[in-house]
């Protein structure tokens, strides 16, 4: 059943970060050579930065030092409400054990890998904005 | 609850694409300036290629002669049962009348907004892979 198209309405920075935080999943947006890649992974929201587990080997581990996106979406796919953020910023490798040690045991990896990395992207720019109905339905 | 991390198998391109095509949201992967972007969209998939719908002056008109990421997955919160899907090809505008006539009356916009473009990305790599069970716990 087709809906009424939405209007898209944009989210503060601390709003987009909530809702990144609500989620446990996302996407990191990155290149490898020229090209563009996309990595979904699960994610903590730590002091406003976003906190991934990483195998080595793996192509995410080309983002350390690089400035990457991560986005997070919920959008339903029939009434097609929802919101999208992109928080964008550099990527470091956290080589703190504590730090670690804590990240490792809130953030379980979904894939049976040894996930031994911990990268922490430091968002300088967070956008978003949810779709909405556009009032003239109700 | 926690559940068991999943195995990450392999998808086939044919069915990597056949799972592109059974939802109908994705994720155009491109570079802004140096920056990486990322848009959330609806598709089609016609004949292997993905057509969106794009307004004047968006981001994503950017993409157009550009090699770009699509991305789609549907990855379940709670199980992390799911899969992930990359088609990695070049962006063209299409300037068919008939073509365009035809996918504007298949792909409704879910955005108020007047899209007047649209856009083909013709895959030449598409990967992709599917999270299981492990097996041993059935």
């Amino acid at each position: 059943m087709p809906t009424d198209p939405k209007r898209m309405r944009e989210l503060s920075p601390g709003e987009a970060l909530r809702r990144l935080g609500s989620v446990p999943i996302g996407r990191v947006v990155f290149t490898i050579g020229a090209l563009p890649a996309i990595r979904p992974v699960n994610h903590l929201l730590v002091d406003g930065d976003v906190i991934l587990r990483c195998h080595e080997g793996a192509a995410l581990m080309k983002v350390v030092g690089q400035v990457v996106a991560y986005q997070a979406d919920l959008i339903d796919p029939e009434t097609h409400i929802g919101w999208s953020v992109i928080a964008t910023g550099k990527a470091t490798l956290v080589e703190d054990r504590d730090a670690i040690a804590r990240y490792e045991s809130r953030l379980r990896p979904w894939v049976d890998r040894d996930m031994s990395y911990v990268i922490r992207i430091h968002p300088g720019i967070v956008t978003g904005y949810e779709l909405v109905d556009n009032g003239d339905s109700v």
